[in-house]
């Protein structure tokens, strides 16, 4: 038998208890071209909260009755398709359920070798190309100059910090809590690490960059976002990744200090991963790179149990989270 | 003698009588390499609110006492500078006042047989300037594009939709009142131009705007900027080059469709038209080759005599001006 968490309401502000359901399904039976995969790990990410409403949005949303939607990696148990044998570990766009049956070319084969299998869901995955691309294409920081990263111990922010610091860059992180500070600063190699919590922000970070902000890469949005836009130098840049602190707001955050985009001729660029989808390679091949050199630490939170993964959505979109979110399905 | 317009109490909101003051001065004395001016014509611009204050911005505030800064075209009374000579037409940033003396590398020599002389502080001035560089370097729009632009009938306002035109693109302004939106459909030739004061926007825009919008050229922000962004196209740019509804503002305007940055990987990029200082002739001669071939039509608002800029900067901060506001001088 299959199980799946299916989407039942869609949520006014954050999910609750009511937006999911978890039910069981007949295992899916691959046709010709098919692979049937056993998911072993689902990823949790901020993204899928958009995905439970209907505004407009780079991706369709998911519709009531459906699986939810994400990505997973899992093995092949059984397969119609030419190139794919059982036991082949596989990187899927499965979402949230045990088994799915998907066309080979909608699956990529990954080599948990020398990178542990989840790393595909994480730092060589989504997140990290959204870090890779997001930060070079989009940032574009120059050694020496000062780039800010907010969510700074999660999935994305995490390697953005590192990527940064391998460009020869001053990095400070944002993140919530004391922990999550230390761990980027002592762990992570960043050189320094604002606590968003701990009230004042301001003074905080500007006493961390002393010579201004050259690139803000934004996971959070909301009073952090203008909080880093009262800092940041002439031509400076914003690579706007994420809003997290909106995902759930049913009235979003007024952002007050758009004059300085303008003062400061601030380039400020939304980016969603999907659009580098041609130069995924490239991306894995810098930041395998940099693994093997031991300059990309990466640490991950799994909750065990598909039916952990309403919660761990609720706790990602709250913070709550430390590194990247996963749930073991096996 | 004479007269200047000072400094005399930085405004909290809008200013007041009580923001300046008139004074007579001696007639200054140009020392060697310097070039006394008359000055015929003065240019009032919304820039001029942020030198009323002291927030951070990409140019020095104005001191208390200290004559109010701006643009003038005049003509040269005595020379004591190579290469000017009484009765030259000459462009300077010799502020609120009749008579200024100047080096003569602060001055331009201007030609007003083939356009008005006050065109150089508009059409062909900075106004025409910013239009030029911020339509063509930052908003980039590619022929058949739709290009928004608000304060559509203002000095700059007016210049970008004509060049947009002259691209092939699909033009529709945003103005304050029917008779500025006919002017510029009908004077201007833009495709369509919708009134922000007749209380339906998103809908007038997004019946403007059936393509959606791939280029908004942003002079005034607040609400008009984040119902813009509801119809902004994935890929598309704001040129941020004003944001007037919020220059007098205490609290300034929160900005809710920040998400519409991201989700459409918009490039929202701030732009100050001295950035391309070194380029000017490039753009001058380009109006004015667009300008002798009839595709440049411009509109100025002249107040008459030194005393009335106050309210001329005022009715500016307010849209109550058509087109380029001017105050004469002599």
């Amino acid at each position: 038998m299959n199980r799946q968490i299916l989407l039942a309401s869609r949520p006014e502000g954050e999910p609750t208890a009511a937006t999911f359901r978890i039910a069981d399904a007949p295992l899916p039976v691959p046709v010709d071209g098919e692979v049937l995969v056993r998911n072993l790990y689902l990823s949790i990410d901020p993204y899928m909260r958009s995905r439970l409403a209907t505004a407009k949005s780079y991706a369709k949303h998911v519709e009531i009755g459906d699986v939810m939607v994400g990505q997973t990696v899992g093995e092949v148990v059984e397969s119609r398709a030419a190139g794919f044998a059982p036991g082949d570990r596989v990187l899927t766009s499965l979402g949230w359920q045990l088994y799915g049956a998907a066309p080979a070319a909608a699956l990529r084969k990954v080599d948990d070798r020398r990178v542990p299998l989840t790393y595909y869901l994480g730092a060589l995955g989504m997140p990290g190309m959204t870090a890779w691309f997001g930060l070079r294409e989009i940032g574009q920081p120059k050694p020496g100059e000062t780039v800010v990263v907010s969510a700074a111990s999660g999935a994305v922010g995490s390697v953005v910090g590192q990527i940064a610091k391998s460009m020869g860059c001053r990095v400070v992180g944002i993140a919530g809590g004391p922990e999550k500070c230390a761990y980027a600063r002592d762990t992570l190699g960043f050189d320094a690490c604002v606590d968003h919590r701990a009230g004042r922000l301001h003074e905080d970070l500007a006493a961390a960059c002393p010579d201004g902000v050259d690139v803000d890469f934004e996971n959070v949005g909301g009073a952090v976002l203008d909080t880093v836009l009262r800092l940041m130098n002439p031509f400076s840049r914003v690579v706007l990744c994420g809003l997290v602190s909106d995902y759930n707001a049913v009235d979003p955050y007024g952002l007050k200090n758009l004059r300085m985009v303008l003062v400061q001729r601030i380039r400020l660029q939304g980016m969603i991963v999907l659009d580098w989808a041609d130069r995924y390679g490239e991306a894995t091949a810098g930041l395998a790179a940099l693994y093997a050199a031991g300059g990309l630490k990466y640490r991950e939170t799994i909750a065990a149990g598909l039916e952990t993964a309403p919660q761990a959505l609720i706790d990602v979109l709250r913070g709550r989270n430390f590194g990247k979110q996963l749930v073991r399905l096996a």
